[in-house]
């Protein structure tokens, strides 16, 4: 590990609030570094049984600011020691009442006892210098919190388990084999060496298996950001066919106002809805139409930048209309968005005589009462069987963090860079590519970082983490 | 202890997230009940170290729903064993991520173990319950809780400490001991008893000691509710008065639109600012002329209501009017606050010749600069002193409860009523009136218990406490 990063100071000891802003029963101030309970200790009225209390352990007492005297909350201390904490090194954690004055009096005093307010993502940062993550692992730490599905957190936890830096790790140990092989060659090019690791490389049998592994880990990117990220869907249509009915019965609350005056819907509306574990937000537009009103034109310029920058478009048909079925309508063309994905749903299906409502599903069309509720189970998973890309392999651990995509790629690029030239090239040089692709593998864990890396990833992380 | 009280069952296990709702790095639910700890074992993947666990101390580990077998997060659990913990139950509290759909999907699955979503205050209804803490304490877990001053903080933590149960306790005995000789000369009316306990009871010399106590923790009411419930302080005066100015240079920030266009202000605003230590509201007001336009009118109208229910108002003059100073101005006279406590100010002395300002200032007038700054400490002090009641005695323990309040007084009068009757009366009938105070004393710490009275109290109390 790169030992000369910079961005965190990691001599000091560090304190943040861990738990939500607000009022409360409890909050969780949480601190850390060498020394950090010594230092606290004089703060606290059990301070002897505080200093001697075992990691794991937990002490109740009160806070109080040496200098004036005043208590400040009555707590629960749990204590951590090197290296059985969080962050590796002896750390603390105040249990104090969700009290606001309570924990800006304890956060202050704090800072009067030398901690330092510790940065976004700097007690995760602190747990990969000292050895107790990899970044796989603390990318996932971030991914949980800020999970929005349960889908979402439970790759994330996957992850958190070591899921991804164990397939890299496979796939670096098959590099670094292969690797060696030519460095015997490079070194010894007169001697007889065995033919799996000689050779121009290229024959090394690793190379296909790691090859493999990284494509496969790479495929499951698109899916693992869609769980973590969520997709964007728009609900289209001309004006009246039931998109705020439709939105209402998706989000089941009355967030749009529904009526039977055409143009109701002026501005777009948005509500976040879990479909099949993916975070999907719907947007609700005003209805397209021409309209001489000024404020609904500008809703429906508004609507069509939805329509254009969504993940999927949901293009509502009345059904009820004569021409509902008819493969020339003009409305289908007019929507606005461009080589987006779309579905086309026809609504209001319970107006249609139940003959006709079933030819339509007989061909195919999905059909839905937005009103009833008849079809949108189907649609729903219609939308997710749309949103997710066409499935790599099972119950994998699936990347999400474009960082650990972007490295894979340049290390599957070094490596594909390395079979081309192999048997072309000097050993020397391929043997550059070679040990790009087992670089680029050692970012992804940390084993190889950058100042610059850490700085970008840890910083996106919320305090206290 | 009345132990009929049913509005909380407090035979089962109960868990409630004891940290606010939101993303965060760590999030604690919170869970007690007999067995708690061995009801929930089977979720936690280091099932036997849990159950063995001592009190006081943490576990880390999974939790794993046990029928699908998914793990739902990795977590420390605290545990907390019969009787040390705050509910004097088996209790253990979990330290998750603070995921939104983790803490969802946790709650669910103890849910599916067993454990009953706690309600408002269960927690410390059951501390409570369990003889952990009289009521007094109990209320003051939730004043903290909700303090919105350090000041207000400080004196919750001191009823916490338990200083106002004291007090109500040293003057119970001395009530107490003046009943027992009463009930002596009831049970024994022919026997030569003591003189101090004897009598007409009037003359038991514990009574004024008793009475002196409970009028010096009412006299602390009004100061204690102060500190918690806090004041508001409305600014009022003629249009471009200077009012906003006022506001935004007490409330450090842009709140309010400051334009030198008269009127420009035509709804009230308002914002938290500590005084002192007391909470106060302080409330812009549209300045107060007629106007043509109606939004204005409506804005004058609602600014009146403030000012009749505020309890304190600014009234800001225009130090460089022509008028300022004459005491015969007739806009002081139309502000439409009746009755409340009023403060004149005298704005913009920086616009005034500095022997103005100087005068104005030596004839006692609050003199301030709303842009400039000056005077404004001064404002605020004199703020504060309006608003605190005359000082009791120096640091005493503050009632803020309205509950404390009302028996308070009833076992005063219930004292005094005995004290008129006594040596008149008989004393059967005085000893009632005895035994009223003495019960109502004993609500107030909750030795004396009504079911009604408990649940008002726990049940406004959050969740998770």
């Amino acid at each position: 590990m790169n030992k000369n990063f910079s961005a965190y100071n990691t001599e000091d000891c560090i304190a943040a609030l861990a738990t939500p802003w607000g009022q409360s029963a409890l909050a969780v101030i949480r601190a850390s570094g060498k020394d950090c309970v010594n230092r606290f200790a004089p703060a606290f009225s059990k301070a002897e049984k505080l200093i001697r209390a075992r990691g794991g352990s937990m002490v109740h007492g009160s806070i109080t600011d040496p200098h004036s005297g005043g208590t400040l909350d009555e707590v629960l201390v749990g204590v951590f020691r090197q290296p059985q904490s969080y962050t590796g090194e002896e750390a603390f954690e105040i249990y104090c009442h969700g009290s606001l004055p309570g924990i800006r009096g304890i956060l202050a005093l704090l800072a009067r006892l030398g901690f330092r307010q510790a940065q976004p993502g700097e007690f995760s940062f602190r747990a990969f210098f000292n050895g107790k993550m990899d970044l796989t692992r603390a990318e996932a730490v971030q991914e949980i919190v800020c999970a929005r599905t349960e889908k979402a957190h439970a790759l994330a936890l996957r992850r958190l388990s070591g899921a991804i830096a164990e397939k890299i790790s496979q796939a670096r140990n098959l590099l670094v084999q292969a690797l060696a092989g030519l460095e015997i060659r490079l070194d010894y090019p007169e001697e007889d060496v065995p033919d799996s690791a000689a050779g121009d490389g290229a024959a090394a049998p690793e190379l296909p298996r790691a090859e493999e592994i990284l494509k496969q880990l790479l495929a499951t990117c698109a899916e693992g950001r869609l769980y973590q990220e969520g997709a964007r869907v728009a609900l289209a249509g001309k004006v009246n066919a039931g998109k705020s009915s439709l939105f209402n019965y998706i989000v089941r609350e009355e967030r749009s106002i529904v009526s039977e005056n055409p143009g109701t819907t002026r501005d777009y509306i948005e509500a976040l809805v879990p479909v099949a574990g993916i975070p999907v937000t719907f947007y609700d537009t005003a209805g397209l139409r021409d309209s001489s009103d000024s404020v609904e034109t500008e809703g429906v310029r508004r609507s069509r930048l939805i329509l254009e920058h969504a993940d999927l478009v949901i293009y509502l048909i009345d059904a009820s209309e004569e021409d509902a079925f008819q493969p020339d309508r003009k409305d289908t063309a007019a929507t606005g968005e461009t080589g987006g994905r779309r579905i086309t749903v026809w609504n209001k299906i319970d107006r249609l005589p139940p003959q006709a409502a079933d030819q339509a599903r007989q061909e195919g069309r999905i059909c839905v009462s937005a009103t009833g509720g008849d079809g949108i189970p189907e649609l729903l998973e219609e939308i997710a069987k749309e949103l997710l890309p066409a499935r790599s392999a099972g119950e994998e651990a699936l990347i999400d963090s474009l960082r650990q995509k972007e490295l894979l790629e340049q290390s599957l690029e070094a490596l594909r860079r390395f079979s081309r030239r192999a048997g072309i090239y000097p050993l020397d040089i391929v043997a550059e590519d070679l040990r790009e692709a087992v670089n680029a593998l050692g970012k992804i864990t940390g084993e190889v970082t950058t100042e610059e890396m850490l700085s970008l990833m840890f910083s996106r992380f919320c305090v206290g983490k």
